[in-house]
């Protein structure tokens, strides 16, 4: 194996070996370097070459998989569909990278609200940038043209939440159920498209 | 102090210690007795006359507030006003509680997807019985007489997700923007309403 090769095996073990070991309900914060370096069966020192700490770790195991997924995204919500077609598309892309991903979004979720400040902080900024991507994606449709920026930015964030909301539900589910978790958000999305292409059209956005 | 009183004392400090422990960022899996009946101040046989473990030490911060809350968000929906300031009642109701049970509801968002199923289990089964009164409440809306009741169902879940998303920016937030997360949150239940009162009307209701 040449040496980039075990470079980055070790590199994978080791954020294997932290997403194993939360996996079985512990929190990241409360991991120690040695259980993780022993658990990805390397020595202390080969994790050094690596991060300079286990919130460097984290950090890592945030960011790893952000950029493919804001790209699949966009290509989702990018295709020339009507407007329910899009919801799907978008809908089932999300859902089939979490599958894929599975132990990565059960440690996103946990560590949301986790006890590692560095982890929640960087994810904090993750979840920021997915919200400015589809609220600009959003700006382009002309169903939403009325809206307003601001108001594009707290929709985004509401379709947002929306979806997170369902992953633990979702990764708990059996493969017969996930499909009905996937239908149910995306029932959600729409209603909530629905009010949005209302929204500045109604007199009750000013309340009295 | 009559023998009552004190054990209702020795009761809350229990509670108030292992709030305060998972407040420092641990997970409440991660808690042992001893831990806590040390931050509490008493023996470890104390805990056992109030619980049988530390599980159930977790289901009792679960359901501590459970009921008195239910009951102040059914009274807020019933209040004889229209549909924008029913929202902001129900939201101010909602977010006054918080505020007042801030330690609490800190924990209860951390251990949603927590390391202890039991606590989890509990507060799914106490999120289920908030979103059945909601959409039971929902069903009496004259605007929303024509949403299927398992689309009720969708809706409350919909509109509990959404204010349940902005508790932790709620409790990050300095006095002063608290009002901000307030007036965030209504502004993204009156889209989904507005989507709501449409949802059957429209023919997208069926994708093709």
């Amino acid at each position: 194996m040449a040496p980039s090769a075990h470079r980055r095996k070790t590199y994978d073990a080791l954020l294997d070996a932290a997403l194993g070991l939360t996996a079985q309900g512990r929190g990241f914060a409360s991991l120690s370097l040695r259980e993780v370096t022993r658990t990805a069966g390397v020595v202390p020192t080969a994790f050094y070459r690596h991060f300079e700490s286990m919130d460097e770790l984290g950090l890592a195991l945030v960011d790893c998989s952000a950029g493919a997924l804001r790209t699949l995204m966009h290509e989702a919500r990018s295709a020339e569909l009507d407007g329910n077609h899009l919801v799907r598309r978008s809908v089932d892309t999300f859902f089939d990278f979490v599958a894929q991903h599975a132990a990565l979004f059960l440690f996103l979720v946990r560590e949301q609200t986790g006890g590692s400040s560095a982890v929640r902080d960087a994810l904090a900024v993750v979840i920021r940038l997915f919200i400015a991507d589809l609220a600009t994606d959003l700006a382009r449709a002309p169903l939403l043209r009325h809206v307003a920026t601001a108001d594009l930015n707290l929709l985004a964030e509401l379709i947002t939440n929306t979806v997170s909301a369902a992953i633990p539900g979702f990764l708990g589910a059996g493969e017969n159920q996930r499909q009905a978790v996937r239908n149910r958000v995306e029932k959600q999305l729409r209603i909530i498209l629905l009010g949005a292409a209302q929204w500045q059209a109604s007199p009750s956005q000013k309340p009295a």
